[in-house]
């Protein structure tokens, strides 16, 4: 298997330069010699290095894929189509674990070891702090499920969950519910922030509705179920607006452990729309975030920073929309 | 943030050499020396580049991690574990996905093409020619979630499937049921075939216990849900061994959507005992096999096989445990 590119050049009867330009982005070769390159280079098994390429290109074709929660199911299909959207574009995805990491100068000297090309940031709880290092390191940097906020040099992929808020409480209030609850993620989210700001704002026009809040402090299901428990030996209200899927999944059990049905004694509405959600076991109503097209986006935006680093910051924005299962009283 | 060599070199006062020796595994420096290029790296910022080191060591510290399914819940888990094992033994977790390829050349050229130092097979459903053809290229690799074949000479770690199956029979014996199936998973994963094969020979010493089986065409919650449908067509048994708990979950579903109860009306074991497999809505009894310490034990079976590519071929098997939830009737 160790055929070299002068294995290669002696086959297909050309010069080791030619062979060279053939396997360089965006080198100057003829079709034809193309074509006789990439015969004698397929009959010989003959793959070009990408070590030996990337001195020449600078370039290293990984992309970082960061990560810091692997406790909500949702991110199994966001890895599954960044890993063969990059593969289709002959990415590499280099997986990150940031689950317990605190300090982005530590991230950041990471990243510079691995000599990525770029890094997308897949999460909503790790601090922005991170992928502003990583900016400031000179590392290209997308924050995808990030926030709009008008001001910073970054750019981002995600929903509006402010409006995702108002959407919940507007579900809420067309079922005649009089005295509802958010029951978020980690308090620190961004995400979290946004889907409370829209949820409470919205019912604020409502001043005959009771509106409570508590936090989870993860996006996962020990939380949500921890959270809902504590909720129930209080006076719980009639519904809640969940942080995520796997937090309403959890205050789903929580709620049918203490002898409860839903949505006849309490009503939940979730966030993203994972796989999950539609299980008929769990059949949630729930906010439909559209991943497969952001996570499409957020590649083909990486590509674009890719080619031209000094590329203008932009924020993408994608609609979502409600998907009605069993688990709120009909309007 | 382009702190050179150069730059450590005459802040700590030594030889380029010896910031070079520093920063190379193995290489000879004294304890005093690299106290001082350590210092100076530090206080500069300075990472040594990957590639640069690399082309030295012919090492690239990138581990393939290769995957095929992103239905199962569980490889979130075993993605969690493989990371943050590898990033702290300053490896790099490269995921390649191999959801829908069947030619194990193409995989060979991209691995190639990839400079991995390593390939972690961690599947159970992707054709074994897959690792013995990255072995064939003379890319190390290691089959997790493999089987004990005996003669073939490729390092695997994972647990004795048919024992498995004849755990779930011996259980379904002790709590008298009398007509039972095995809902499997793919019939060409080995897995599938080794489950089937322990549960059905320990059942065939008991010549009054009805025997049937099925399969799922995936190791998914779909899969497994729409199998049950059609046994539940049929005459089912009075409990089911299913391949893994994602089908377990799956036929969960088609049953209660039947309108019959769990473990009342049928019983269910799976296989895993994934995160979700506790959850209340769930509460799957199950047969645990033991994935953090099977992911710990091939991070450091890998890291031998870097150190010694002629490291003689190791099968290491892990015992699995009947976890009790609620999902069988009483012993």
């Amino acid at each position: 298997m160790n055929v070299t590119l002068k294995d290669v050049a002696a086959r297909a009867g050309v010069s080791r330069s030619a062979v060279s330009r053939t396997f360089t982005d965006g080198a100057s070769v003829s079709r034809k010699m193309r074509r006789k390159v990439e015969k004698a280079a397929s009959d010989l098994g003959y793959s070009p290095n990408f070590l030996a390429r990337s001195l020449t290109t600078r370039r290293t074709k990984l992309i970082g894929l960061v990560a810091d929660n692997y406790h909500n199911p949702v991110f199994l299909k966001v890895f599954d189509l960044f890993t063969r959207g990059l593969q289709d574009r002959d990415l590499r995805p280099l997986l990150v674990n940031l689950s317990d990491e605190t300090d982005p100068l530590k991230s950041v000297q990471m990243l510079k070891q691995y000599s990525v090309d770029g890094v997308v940031v897949a999460s909503s709880t790790l601090s922005t702090d991170f992928a502003h290092a990583f900016r400031d390191a000179g590392v290209p940097v997308l924050h995808a499920f990030g926030r709009n906020v008008g001001t910073t040099q970054l750019h981002v992929v995600g929903i509006d969950n402010v409006e995702c808020g108002r959407m919940a409480a507007r579900e809420f209030l067309a079922r005649g519910y009089t005295n509802v609850g958010f029951l978020g993620g980690p308090p620190m989210a961004t995400s979290t922030k946004d889907r409370a700001s829209g949820f409470l704002n919205e019912l604020s026009d409502h001043p005959k509705i009771s509106v409570s809040n508590a936090y989870a402090d993860a996006y996962s299901f020990n939380a949500g179920r921890e959270t809902m428990r504590k909720i129930l030996n209080t006076s719980p209200a009639q519904a809640y607006f969940c942080g995520d899927d796997v937090i309403a999944i959890g205050a789903m059990s929580a709620i049918r452990d203490a002898g409860l049905s839903i949505p006849g004694d309490m009503g939940l509405i979730g966030l993203n729309d994972m796989e999950m959600a539609g299980w008929a076991n769990i059949n949630l109503t729930t906010i439909h975030q559209p991943i497969r097209e952001m996570v499409e986006s957020s590649i083909e935006l990486m590509v674009s920073i890719l080619d031209d680093p000094d590329r203008y910051p932009e924020v993408r924005m994608f609609p979502c929309t409600v998907v009605e299962r069993g688990t709120l009283k009909p309007r």
